[in-house]
């Protein structure tokens, strides 16, 4: 069972916003069986839409299209598809009252305009709208299955989980998708390949095996599709033991597709540890991905985001002798912010960073992405610099990354 | 000149991954007058390659292929290429000695596999990739050109940079392309739609307006494209103050394409007012969005993201009797947290949140997505309650908007 994905929005075409809406579709129509085939992204034109819709058909057996289905003029996905299965609309009147009873709750005036957005194509069973004025629509056509939703994503999320979803593990036979992936840290990817190439090599046609690289990690991830989700299950296992066993234990970070976020918060929580961070130049990067994790209460007391020189020596002690001598982006200086929030906060554990960002900030002995980062546990503390390079985002991921996988090996030493 | 982008990856197609590549391509081209017609992602298969890299060449004039270049058995986009064009492979020596010197100096041996990434297409052009082993190439074929990138996405940066973009602007007599962003706050987009329809309806061929709706913010488009660069802009800014007369002003919240802390740090600027933050259920999101807009360190003082009793009380001198009587997540204490972040930090403005961002925390009176928040400025403070739902990011998210629309109010009317 295929499915393609078709995005609808010059909004896309343009980098104005990324496409988060095909990655959740993705990993929802994997997760119940179904494989994506092609991601598809084409302007809000009519003939566009009509060329990739008829394209998609001819590869996939279920289209899923987003987007254009508002009520202004520039959506036209429902003119185009009008089009291309040569039908009229029909009106819902169960989606009109629900847009007017919505309304008169938020105060907002029922103008004609909405009264279009009850309209969807005569071929077309109606997907409810729980979030949203743009209803969805399920067409069956001629064996194949078009489903067209709202671009926008809560909208879109509500539709696949109450509608979309359900119907399709109800109406087709779907095999099973498993995925499993090894975070490997501080070893090239052709290394990892090298190594694992026995296992690359003898791996049956229905189980492939992918490298994914970035910034001194790379994720190996096994995939496969089987009728029998225990047997698949067994294989899946058994080779990514194999390969688990060609790597040396100390690369391999972990045993699923976790951030390192996630790692850290599984390594403090099984060690009943505390963590605190003082953050300057990371600006609450590194406390977001942190508490961006379920749970993280249990082991995350707080930071300290200290901008200033002030909060960097009033609440964090740090000594104005040493801001005076060395600067604010000094090891002197990131070496007290760590204890400083360590003792403050009381924490096992703690991560300072201070460093420029940029792109302002410069001098001519600390180069824009200067950084300085300190972990500190129960056995002492630890200090790196690191020069990054690029836009200010870029210094900030970077600072978050090397920080957390200091934190990592601090605790694993511990 | 129309160009498309084929990313390939399966990486992509399971959402494992976000296509933040063709975000930052599309953007790049768009400012060099290069319109991106189509994204297409294919999985990293030798036949799925070829299809999508045929029907692309017949569609645009430039098609800039990432992924699948790297030393791994799934990398086969120059097998596939090859295929393709019928041609063979040649080596660079540059290549191997850029990859052997590089290696010598982080230690790594030079392994055979290696040998292979300083092949490329035989009717190809080298693109040196100055941060990574895979080269680029840059192909004329029948008039059109390839270009193929590596997928990750620091090295695809650098080439696009150093060498196809100069390449692209230095060989085509590229037309200007031209967008501008109105950003409403507070008004549905058919309300929108409705005030300026007079400006749309009367838009001529090669200016289009577009909507983008999400969370009670509509971003209105306007993107234009011609050969004279002034006259463009000239008709463009037209436009977009006729549609500006058309909205009350109390609902434009910016007159270009910022997100909503940008905007608040140009107010900040604007005023000479400094800003401090206490988070807790947001868990340094808020002061991660204020810290990634260049130049917040003028404004923004710090913040205390306070996860525990204990640092609510003893940093931020929230009262115990307020967490015993009223609990964390309160209206009470989210005015406590505000005054006390205000007060320490000495800022003009303050944020506070506090609340249940899920999946676990929630109370028989207080299910998940309960969130209080309070600004306080100069003249006194407001609180707000959100019940916000769905998965533990889109909680934070919407705390994070609902609090800095909250703070822009708050300043305009200060």
């Amino acid at each position: 069972m295929k499915a393609e994905l078709l995005t609808i929005g010059d909004e896309l075409l343009i980098g104005q916003v990324s496409n988060t809406n095909s990655v959740w579709m993705a990993q929802q129509l994997n997760a119940i069986g179904v494989w994506v085939n092609q991601i598809t992204t084409v302007s809000d034109e009519k003939q566009s839409i009509i060329k990739a819709m008829d394209e998609a058909l001819q590869r996939a057996d279920i289209v899923i299209i987003t987007g254009g289905l508002g009520p202004t003029k520039d959506d036209v996905t429902k003119l185009a598809l009008c089009h291309y299965f040569k039908v009229g609309l029909k009106k819902e009147e169960a989606v009109i009252q629900f847009i007017k009873t919505n309304f008169l709750k938020r105060g907002i005036s029922f103008l004609p305009v909405h009264e279009s957005q009850a309209l969807i194509l005569e071929n077309s069973e109606l997907l409810f709208n729980n979030n949203g004025t743009a209803p969805g629509m399920w067409i069956n056509h001629q064996g194949k299955i078009v489903v067209c939703l709202p671009g926008v994503p809560f909208e879109m999320k509500g539709i696949m989980r109450n509608e979309v979803l359900p119907r399709l593990t109800s109406q087709f036979n779907l095999p099973f998708i498993l995925h499993k992936t090894l975070v490997v840290l501080g070893m090239p990817e052709s290394d990892v390949a090298d190594k694992i190439a026995d296992v690359e090599d003898n791996l049956p046609e229905h189980i492939k095996l992918a490298y994914l690289p970035n910034f001194g990690m790379v994720r190996v991830r096994l995939s496969g599709i089987g009728v029998d989700e225990s047997i698949l299950k067994q294989e899946i296992e058994q080779y990514f033991l194999d390969i688990q066993s060609m790597l040396p234990s100390s690369n391999i970070a972990a045993t699923d597709d976790l951030k390192l976020e996630e790692i850290v918060g599984l390594l403090l929580t099984s060690k009943k540890q505390s963590l605190a961070i003082a953050e300057s130049c990371s600006g609450g990067y590194i406390s977001h991905l942190i508490t961006s994790v379920p749970g993280s209460s249990d082991y995350f007391v707080g930071s300290l985001i200290a901008y200033s020189y002030q909060i960097k020596m009033e609440i964090l002690g740090v000594n104005q002798q040493t801001l005076l001598e060395y600067g604010a982006v000094s090891e002197a200086c990131v070496k007290e912010m760590v204890m400083g929030i360590k003792n403050k906060f009381g924490s096992d554990f703690a991560i300072s960073t201070t460093g420029i960002a940029g792109p302002g900030g410069a001098t001519p002995d600390k180069p824009v992405g200067t950084v300085w980062i300190a972990v500190a546990g129960p056995q002492g503390l630890k200090t790196r610099k690191i020069i990054g390079n690029g836009e200010r985002m870029n210094v900030i991921e970077r600072t978050a990354l090397v920080a957390l996988d200091m934190l990592r090996c601090m605790i694993l030493e511990t």
